[in-house]
């Protein structure tokens, strides 16, 4: 594959990124935040030549209805307009990501796909071929997890390149742990 | 806890580590050789001063009693002979990895424990607090997991640190892949 030829000399770290849950708060997750710091500080350390990160993020389309309940599209440019906003807010969010890797030197990639999370993730794995994916993780109790599922759980048993999932410290969790 | 704050400046990553089960031949196993390999392509790379490697070998006590069936322990000298036996092949098994860390210059250090490796690793990660632990994985089907159990998806469920599972590659795979 020419991309994983091509960068053969380095270290390519998949990041699965996403947004805040917490209303008003528009932002990266607590826990795509702790998975980048903690590639930072306890991967790549000094050694800044030595990795490139690839930064995806996955937008579900709609997702359960309660973001989107307000618009309503009553002819295509609804959609458009919508679509535009999609990716308005992901870009806010790869933006994040890709100023703080420029910052630091670090070479980075960064894109957005639709669709379900676990499923494109896996999939781009395995079209992207990176040395190792790093997914944040909310740190649930099985209870909890049960009503929210966890992507990364999924990614750990079928993406085909090794998982690693941080998890949010204790100290960064909101009052409601189903939030992130 | 001392080691960790002592530490706080390195990446500690914790290395699970045993023997190969193929009769006959008395050296690390090989999904122990390509987690091993793994950290130090991927991720230690050149920056062999920002880590520090831990070793970690499990001791099964008699495991199935295949490997002891022709030894009739019949006096207490039995037993030590026996123990004296299981530390020379541990102290082999981790002179392997010592050996070739210091040849790179990574500081590492290794012990052997006794007891249900699984139980064993996450009662060490808990008591050491390594930023990461790798361990090595046979890749096997969920048909021949059945049978054989894997440690490694214990300690990604149960460890209290980042854990992160490396496959064997398909061209080191024994002629049985329940072989290692």
């Amino acid at each position: 594959m020419a991309t994983a030829s091509f960068d053969a000399d380095v270290t390519r770290i998949m990041l699965g990124v996403n947004e805040s849950s917490i209303k008003g708060y528009p932002h990266a997750s607590i826990s795509s935040k702790s998975a980048f710091d903690w590639t930072l500080n306890k991967i790549i350390r000094s050694n800044t030549a030595g990795f490139k990160l690839l930064f995806l993020h996955v937008q579900v389309p709609d997702e359960d209805g309660f973001d989107e309940v307000d618009s309503i599209y009553a002819s295509p440019e609804d959609f458009r307009d919508a679509s535009r906003k999609d990716k308005i807010n992901g870009s806010h969010l790869l933006e994040y990501f890709v100023k703080r890797s420029h910052e630091l030197g670090v070479a980075c990639e960064a894109w957005i796909k639709k669709g379900d999370p676990k499923e494109v993730i896996c999939h781009e794995v395995k079209r992207v071929q990176p040395d190792l994916l790093v997914m944040g993780n909310r740190g649930l109790g099985p209870f909890q997890r049960v009503f929210v599922g966890t992507v990364s759980e999924f990614c750990v048993k079928h993406c085909e390149c090794p998982v690693v999932t941080i998890k949010r410290s204790v100290d960064e969790t909101p009052q409601d742990p189903v939030d992130d």
